[in-house]
This record gives structure tokens, C-alpha cells and sequence, in this order.
């Protein structure tokens, strides 16, 4: 069995990292399927799904370690090129990824008690993002 | 079909990176499933999975460059509100990701020859850790 | 439903950055699988799979990204061990990973308008390079 959903977000250009927990998991009730793996994909070139411990202090030391690796205020030859000044979120989104697969037994996401699922979006305008949950299974 | 099962770990809180390729060969083969995919996840905030290369100097390697990533002895916003000192393996384990698929084909999974799947566990204090192993297939 | 097949690449050993979508998109269209997941494995440990807008300034943004993260030119324990000089490629494949799934709906890959496939070879020599498509759906 294959089902496929979406959760919608609407973001702020401010590196918004935000949990799709719960939302998942109902999607994964819905569903029906009992065991087998769930995926969340973001669509798009610059966001990312990975998992955290969605507290504020974890979320901001996470976007600082971003910033170091990719920093907002460099020179980007992609910028240069098309000058919408978001070279940095694609690179982001490249080195984190946009696809997480998780297993779900007896209905339930395996995650641990302090794991959450999170979107980052590294773009530099608001979006409206959609994040593709397919679950597949028994 | 669907296979759920576990590996499980011993850590000792000196980002150990863990060597779980036989092990996962074996689940793949007391599974049944000859063709699909299996799905390794580690539940938990403070570590993740990925391939290399199982030789000390890489292995090393590694080590140094997540470390120049998010330093050890760096402050982080998670220390100061929790105390729990482990701020840096947070940050460590939402950039690498707790989720690895390989492919299955004729009971084995398609990994290079020098190619090994290993657990990284970034945590400050020693850790029983589970690797929960999903295949799917026929 | 499982099928498996293969893309074949050759490299050229200066960090080559391939977009495989075209190929990928064809193996869904031959699998006859309409809604599932398509996993992209690269078997090797020097190499890894992420997705990208496919623009030469991104792809110049992403390798100099990369380059900052496990410098070619630094000492890596694995080549005084080994001498075969690609101790900075390992690092890199480990951090970045082999593996990435996407989501099928209705024949398609549910990728975003500027979202590509990319295989990245970070080894040294010129490879002949195989990634895994694996399908798995109805």
C-alpha cells in the first residue's frame, strides 16, 4: 500500500525550522498502514527536512552551525548570475537534504522521546511550502 | 512485506562511530526479502548513521571535520538553558541525519566494497542505543 | 513491486557534479510503478547524492562549500596511512551520503520545478561510477 499526502507551511525568509511532528503522525493514522517506512520530501531547492530536539536554544544553535557553513553575507557566484540574492539557502539546502524516511511500527513513527521531524526553509523571501508525506506499507 | 528489528548498541560518550554493516546484512538475510530496500534509523536527538570507509585513519578523519563543524568546546544556547552539556552533539546529529536506505537485490545490500554503514553517537555520556532496521520488499 | 536498475557515469576526478534526473525520471516511466519511492544509491564510499537547482553558479557555490568543510589541501590520517591521497573525498561522501529517496505520484518524481538530482564524485581519480535506482510501489 502507497499513500500520499502533504503538509502545507507558510514560512518567513528567516530560516524558519519548523516541526511537522504531530502532522506526520496524523498523516501516518490516516493512512492506515500499520508498519513500514513514512517519507517526508520537501519540493523545492532551498529547504530541508532533517530531525532535532525542537527546543528554541537547539534550534538557534542549529541555525548559528548553518550560518558558519554556508554564512548569509558571502559572495555567491549564483547570485552574481541571477541576483535573487538566495545563493546561500541553496547551498544549505544541498548539504542538509530534502528527504527523510522514518519507520513506523504498529502505527507509530519510530522516532525517540526527544527527536522531532523539522523543515528548515533557507530562503531569503516567505514561502508557501509543501512537504510530500509518502508512506508505504502494510 | 515488512521487517522490523533492532540492533543494539553500547556507547561510550567519545563520539564512538560504530561499524553496523554485518550486522545489518544479517537482518537483510533472516528477513526473507530478496528485493527492496532497508531503511537504518536510529531513535534519538544526539545521533546518526551514515557510510564510509571502516579504516581508523578515516574513520579519524571524520571525527576532526565534525568537529571543526560544531566544535565541542564551543557555547551553545541549549547548555546554557539545560546544563546538560551536550549542545555540540545535538547540533552534530541534526546535520548529519539519523536516516540511511540502501537497496536490496538478491538478499544483499548493493554497498561498495569499501563501503561501510556506521552509527555515530555524539552524546556526552555513555548511551544504550537502538538501530531500528525496516525492510521492505518481496 | 521491486525494480532495480542502474545509472552508469564516468567521472573525471575534479569534484564532477552530474545531474541524473533525466535518467531517473526514464527509470520510473520503464518501471511501470505509478505511486511509490524511488531511492538513488551511489555504492562507493567517495561519492555521494543530493539534489540541487542545476546552474553552474549553485554547482560552483556548493563545491567551494565543500571545500571549506574538508579542505583537498589539509593532512587527512587516512592518506599518510593509505598514500592514495583521497582522505578529503571519504570525508566528504560520509558527511554529505549515499543514499536519497523521492517520492512517486502518478509516474512522477515529486521534484520541485528547479530541483535536480545531482551525483557527486569527490574522489581523485577518474571512476566509472553505477547508482542504484530501486523502486518500490504499485
Amino acid at each position: 500500500m502507497v499513500r500520499s499526502s502533504e503538509i502545507l507551511l507558510e514560512t518567513t525568509a528567516e530560516t524558519d525550522i519548523l516541526n511537522i511532528t504531530q502532522d506526520a503522525e496524523e498523516k501516518v493514522l490516516q493512512s492506515g498502514i500499520e508498519n513500514g517506512i513514512m517519507l517526508a520530501f520537501i519540493s523545492g531547492a532551498t529547504a530541508a527536512v532533517t530531525t532535532i530536539e525542537y527546543e528554541s536554544g537547539v534550534v538557534n544553535d542549529l541555525r548559528r552551525a548553518i550560518d558558519r557553513i554556508a554564512q548569509r553575507g558571502m559572495v555567491y557566484e549564483h547570485d552574481r548570475r541571477w541576483g535573487d540574492g538566495n545563493g546561500y539557502s541553496h547551498v544549505r539546502a544541498s548539504l542538509l537534504g530534502p528527504s527523510l524516511a522514518i519507520p513506523i511500527r504498529h502505527c507509530k513513527l519510530l522516532l525517540g522521546t526527544w527527536q522531532q521531524i523539522v523543515v528548515l526553509d533557507f530562503d531569503n523571501r516567505p514561502r508557501r511550502r509543501k512537504v510530500v508525506i509518502q508512506i508505504m506499507g502494510d
